[in-house]
């Protein structure tokens, strides 16, 4: 704490500089190593491209990741890095193996949670041969031998056996509940230094529940980040196999794929076979928080039909989920029995999934959704693990005509209300948002929110703001999200090119992460966030300059930067060469702008005056606009 | 006329059917046929797909293309088609030959312009050797034997020969002069099929100056368009071999294949040699109207000296250009030489090419840009021929740093008095805008615009968003596009994947088309342009009812979505089945949204007294939220 708020004054001295980090981790024991993918040469053929960093904390094993990116000026930017261990070649890191459990000191330090037996994994938590959730033969926990039962057997999580924990006495062990006692936690440490502002910021925006830091004490693999609109905009990418395809490696190679791209979390929406164990195995080798819609698994178990589902089936699930270390949960709480005819005139009806496994279930009944009725237990439940509720915009439209639509907001003001009491049990809260929106109706949605859920963090999905073109719904999406991240969303779940038509393959991963880090960008740009525009500016001079490699190294994706400008100037000397493809060598409109530059640089008073003599020297010089390349 | 209006009055009736012209197409000659890249089939093998069609207009020689897609429920959407003959297998089209010159009789029926012999095309116009630009060995008039001192030969335009046409007595030939009289020209009929509107609400827009119709009198060939803000939002797309690379088939093949997917005007930014034999042959080839940046050609008729243009390099070109066909011409008049010092300090200088060559010149000779200096001589070229002004903005801002700065402005303002002075000399103008621009500066660049230029047509690149991502900037600068096109932006110049990397290829013209239309069409729905949205609600009744070849067939890209989708399901039952891979067959949300319909399709009492009961019958049936796909 001390030292924390020693060092933060100089990093908020230096809130509009983003090497700040940078200038930390240099004196601080940085890892340092050449990334291949991102590595260039500079003359003296010495490696320039990134290298991972690290931020010394107020304490030994509180170290934050950053990429430094060495410029071939001698400069080096300090950027935001997801990507974890992976890219750290001084840990060696092991899938069977798992991550190493960071934060496992921190949980165990505050003395308020408690190892436990824990509820033994069944052969329907994989959606296989079903028995009553309450008997039925256990699993070995995980770690343990192969589970009898599972058809995948290898499949089973190896590594070392654990214990779940969970509150001591059942008071909320949340990051709400320690912010609002005034604690600072190394958790929020962390994200203050990785957002490069104080300590005391971080937990006054949990503390007002304008922000949340989802953190399972079930996971403590992960490297803290938080979601608020006063912090840089995140990007959730979603992964998960289905009853159509994919396996357990596909996913926990999307979720590291994903992250070495930028993104922030990840959920896994599993709905095939082997949920629990997929899950076990990207939690455990995760960096970034994981979140996942329970009300799947549990629809599994019950072999798919909605009206058999119950609050047990639900709560079982949960418990289930918690103990495993996810760390936020999509409940679709707010989709409430007399909604449910709101939706019968809409074009596209109710396109989330959960919305419309609560539909189904209030239908059959003809009751209110068992997640409305039970929610201050269900707040119970995530307090004392510190899972974080995403509340799911169960009823959000699917088609720019549903867009805004008295269904949509009717669930918003039920979210409202949840958000009140989630927030008395101690539990932090997102909401979820649309959807398809077209433009002129973004700015409402986020308005309301903000309004309806007191600041409490949007997570909207896109939106999307126009239907006809799909196969590019990462695009018709990526302008929605931009804009209403400009606005005040926290969090954007990325959508790929491949929604509406299929799962996306590791390629739409990556066009997803990359088309929603712009859109994210753009409005850390828009808001004016401290340092953002930094890395523009580090661009355009590498730009302006004609320095070819440091462009590559500080775009958010090198590989194809490079690639795409060889393609056409394949030759080395091309990448320092003192034009581009566009003018050609023989005329270059960078070169002029260089020679007013040099000719013009001083005030605008010398300026005028000097303008008759400057351009007397310009025609003595041979009036060239193209100077050699040599020169 | 009389004819024109007595049918416009129908389609204003319909103005928020977008079937509407379809409807005409029925009952004219509509030409059908089955595009194979976007056939499909229904049960009974009858090819789906789409057909191209035409609307016919108050004379026999006016016939307006529409795409036609014809859905599987019989139901028709009929949709903007700018792909040319092309796409229309009962005329068969020839590059060598060129296409039929439609509007050579309406101009000639006007009797204001006469056939003259015209420049002699010269070597250098390809340039090659040079030669005083008023001396030097006439090359035979295009279209006649090989062209001494070409290189390339065979690359002469083999078309038919033709005489250019100008104004008879130097009166405006143009658009605008045409409108402020009040005729109702064929071209104008023709837009307001195209837009839906009536022919009066074009006339309008254009006499006051807010839309211009680019249809030089030499380029008889183009299907006439509109640009302005109360008609669709337009795309252009550029194309051009450089210095550096590409060929004149290239260059041919890049037009009809941005105009295949979208594109409504083209620019040929050529650069390198044979830039008057590649123009000739786009121009005789294209269906859009076909802008120029005669700098670049003035340029390299002084071997890329700058400070050796003047005037009559610069006119001469300019004539050269006219009597070819170019429809818009960007002139970089407002780069004044006492706005040269005002990019001296700025991160990224001057970006525009056209921009830098005249900042160069100013410098060079210390004196008044000839541009601006010649304008009203200009003005009279122009209008003898009707093209249209694109006011270039040479001093746009070239990084996120450099947005809405001095020089920016200074130019703008200077933009606005040329744009009197031209609507004073009757040539039809459009002003163009940024560029890079984060999104918080946006709105003020189209604000700005419209209040000093009158509501002239604001003519954007991009904006991009942000710089951090080369490779990407078809998304940085479609999500500024979307924006600004919404804000009143009436055409968008797009940007490929390539944008500040190299040439764009065929994929990379295909892709930033696609980005394009999306915003434009985002836009379009956000103003709410009559008949927009009935677009996506065909698409969103496609998607609801899982009538996925018909969601293929209205798609921006039909191939690539039905790709898409195959390579998650590629059987093709999987096209007609009541799921998609998303949830697979087990659990589908759009279903349970079938069975609410079926439950609560009625009125809002009848549904709540109804409840009850339903849910029972719910029950009865058996509570199954998945119908076989057989039901």
């Amino acid at each position: 704490m001390t030292t924390a708020d020693a060092r933060t004054p100089a990093s908020m001295q230096n809130a509009q500089n983003a090497a700040t980090p940078a200038e930390n981790a240099n004196t601080a024991d940085a890892v340092g190593f050449a990334d291949t993918e991102g590595a260039g040469n500079d003359e003296a053929g010495r490696s320039i491209g990134w290298h991972k960093g690290y931020v010394q904390g107020s304490r030994p094993d509180l170290r934050v990741p950053v990429r430094q990116v060495h410029l071939t000026n001698g400069k080096d930017v300090t950027l935001y890095d997801t990507s974890g261990p992976y890219t750290d070649p001084a840990t060696d890191t092991d899938v069977r193996r798992g991550l190493a459990p960071l934060r496992e000191h921190w949980i165990i330090a505050r003395g308020d949670t408690e190892e436990y037996a824990g509820r033994p994994a069944r052969p329907e938590d994989d959606g296989l041969k079903r028995t009553s959730p309450r008997t039925g033969p256990p699993l070995p926990q995980q770690g343990g031998e192969r589970g009898e039962g599972l058809r995948n057997l290898d499949a089973v999580f190896p590594g070392r056996p654990r214990q779940p924990r969970r509150s001591r006495d059942g008071a909320p062990v949340t990051q709400l509940a320690y912010a609002r006692r005034g604690e600072i936690t190394p958790e929020m440490e962390y994200v203050a230094i990785r957002e490069n502002v104080l300590p005391e910021v971080v937990r006054e925006e949990i503390a007002a529940g304008r922000a949340v830091l989802p953190a399972n004490v079930n996971h403590p693999e992960i490297e803290p980040m938080i979601i608020g609109k006063r912090f840089l905009v995140k990007v959730n990418a979603n992964i998960g196999n289905s009853a159509v395809t994919s396996s357990i490696e596909e996913e926990v190679d999307k979720m590291t794929w994903a992250t070495k791209w930028g993104a922030d979390t990840v959920m896994d929406l599993s709905t095939g076979r082997n949920i629990h164990t997929t899950r076990e195995w990207v939690l455990r080798n995760s960096p970034v928080p994981i979140g996942t819609v329970p009300l799947y698994q549990a629809l599994e178990k019950v072999d798919g039909r909605a009206e058999e589902l119950s609050w047990e089936i639900y709560k079982d699930t949960v418990i289930e989920q918690a103990e495993q270390g996810v760390d936020y949960m999509t409940v679709h709480a707010g989709v409430r029995l007399p909604y449910v005819p709101l939706t019968a005139r809409r074009k596209t009806g109710i396109v989330s999934r959960g919305g419309s496994i609560m539909a189904a279930w209030c239908l059959a009944h003809h009751k209110e959704s068992f997640l409305y009725e039970h929610f201050e237990e269900l707040c119970e439940i995530l307090a004392a693990y510190d899972v974080t509720y995403s509340l799911g915009d169960g009823l959000r439209p699917g088609s720019i005509a549903d867009a805004n639509d008295e269904a949509q907001f009717a669930e918003l003001r039920t979210l409202g209300e949840l958000n009140t009491v989630a927030k008395r049990f101690g539990v932090q809260t997102m909401i979820e948002g649309p959807g398809h929106v077209p433009m002129h109706k973004i700015k409402e949605n986020i308005d309301l929110q903000q309004e309806i859920c007191e600041e409490a963090p949007f997570y909207t999905l896109g939106p999307l703001t126009t239907d006809v073109a799909p196969a590019y719904d990462h695009i018709t999406s990526g302008i929605g999200a931009a804009m209403i991240a400009w606005w005040g969303t926290a969090m954007l779940c990325y959508v790929t090119p491949k929604e509406h038509l299929g799962l996306p393959n590791r390629d739409d991963v990556k066009t997803g992460v990359i088309t929603y880090k712009i859109a994210a960008h753009a409005a850390d740009l828009a808001k004016g966030h401290p340092g953002a525009q930094e890395w523009d500016d580090a661009l355009s001079d590498a730009r302006f300059e004609f320095r070819w490699e440091d462009q590559f190294n500080l775009a958010l994706d090198p590989d194809t930067a490079r690639e795409f400008h060889d393609e056409t100037l394949p030759a080395e000397p091309a990448k320092t060469a003192h034009f581009c493809s566009m003018c050609g060598p023989k005329f270059c409109s960078m070169k002029i702008s260089h020679d007013i530059r040099r000719e013009h640089g001083g005030e605008q008073a010398e300026i005028e005056a000097g303008m008759a003599e400057k351009s007397r020297e310009f025609a003595a010089a041979g009036n060239r606009v193209y100077l050699p390349i040599a020169d």
